[in-house]
């Protein structure tokens, strides 16, 4: 064991595609010519131990509502006995307050040597070294409500988080969670109605003065590109993802 | 960790995109209607630790060769100290004999309570099944080399393998392989160049009296689906990933 290499690992499955979309960026930004190139990872998606993030917020305190902390630390147990050090999270709503606190503290107590690598955090630390103060946040109603990227985009930290009206908010949703037309049921290709909304919602916030647009959901990538913004966009999965090759090999770090 | 369920273990990393293609096919297959619905996995993704199949097999013996199977073997421990207790490698070319005889060695004689599920095993199972007895192989010259899919699909077993000609195997392996215009280089989309040797390869085999394909690379389902392929199409990955539901949760396995 002590001759190791520290693995990274991601906890996904909340939801499973956001997993592999996490894996998929790192590779995608590991300066690598061949297979062996790539860093040791490990990827576990263990969803039937992590209850709806949403659902608990929205009825927290209610019988039946299991904080989904203590699933995600089993999750990190599996990836620590795998050999990992890095662990992330791949869900924004799993990163609230009430959430990721109880998260942190069950691994500082019981995994020593593990860092967690926090993505509104991430996000919020990379807005600050690319000099954006305005940001607009693109996410579902369950991120808005418990306010994950409030906790980091402070005022105090110079921050002005700018968040469409209620109206807007819940067009957003409905692009995400539609069974008609969202990205959750209609990803290949997504639908032209969820992308209107989008592009609506985008040019509300840029209208708003928001110099970047945070994309608070993992579905969103999907939908928006680099292509089709006027803004730069903050995506916080893939700005983590290169933390974590910062983090573990700099050299390999794509540009 | 009595209590605990077993957890699917996939190796990936060899190469990285076939580990999460792999993990996708069962997503895909996984009736689930919420998040929680998925089987319980973990990928792991240690390139490094797993030397180039090809180049063992052409140069076994040689010094400086190391067997593949013996960082496979420490993917499946850490996999093992994770919870998995089926585990199947994402590759084609690591089921090779020389490879894959000594890493199931290695998994029996440590790994109590391991099933190692076969990718050619359960791809010739499944054509024996739906009644294939005549398969045409698509696949890289290291996998015709090193007669991965001929140890599974056997005359004794009632099997004809079918190969192109030496020189279509060599236009198959450069639509996989060029830099140029092979898949593995450009996959999003796939060139013209590589459809067109693939959909010529197909018509060579299915010539030769080939009753279905098997995608003997895992780069070919970028190029080759059900909608432009004139036979029905064996993706051992996609079966393998069927296979493995069906054994960990059978209830769950979309028809």
């Amino acid at each position: 064991m002590e001759t190791e290499k520290p693995l990274i690992g991601i906890i996904g499955g909340v939801g499973p595609s956001a997993g592999l979309d996490f894996m998929r960026y790192m590779f995608a930004n590991t300066r690598a010519v061949k297979d062996q190139d790539h860093l040791d990872s490990v990827l576990i998606s263990c969803p039937a131990l992590i209850p709806d993030r949403t659902e608990f917020l929205l009825n927290e305190g209610k019988p039946g509502y299991e904080n989904p902390a203590y699933g995600m630390f089993e999750c990190a147990k599996r990836l620590y006995r795998a050999g990992a050090r890095y662990i992330s999270v791949a869900c924004n709503t799993a990163h609230a307050d009430h959430i990721f606190t109880l998260f942190r503290a069950l691994v500082r107590d019981s995994l020593p040597g593990v860092s967690i690598v926090n993505m509104p955090e991430t996000c919020a630390a990379y807005a600050r070294e690319i000099g954006v103060t305005r940001a607009g946040l693109l996410a579902t109603a369950g991120t808005y409500q418990s306010r994950v990227y409030h906790e980091y985009f402070t005022a105090e930290a110079g921050f002005v988080l700018i968040e469409p009206d209620a109206d807007i908010r819940e067009t957003i949703h409905a692009a995400i969670y539609s069974e008609d037309f969202g990205i959750k049921a209609h990803s290949d290709p997504v639908t032209e109605r969820a992308k209107t909304i989008l592009q609506d919602a985008i040019a509300r916030l840029a209208g708003q003065g928001s110099q970047a647009l945070i994309l608070g959901c993992t579905e969103l990538p999907l939908a928006i590109s680099p292509s089709n913004s006027p803004l730069p966009l903050l995506n916080p999965a893939l700005l983590t993802a290169r933390r974590l090759i910062r983090l573990t090999a700099p050299e390999k770090l794509v540009p």
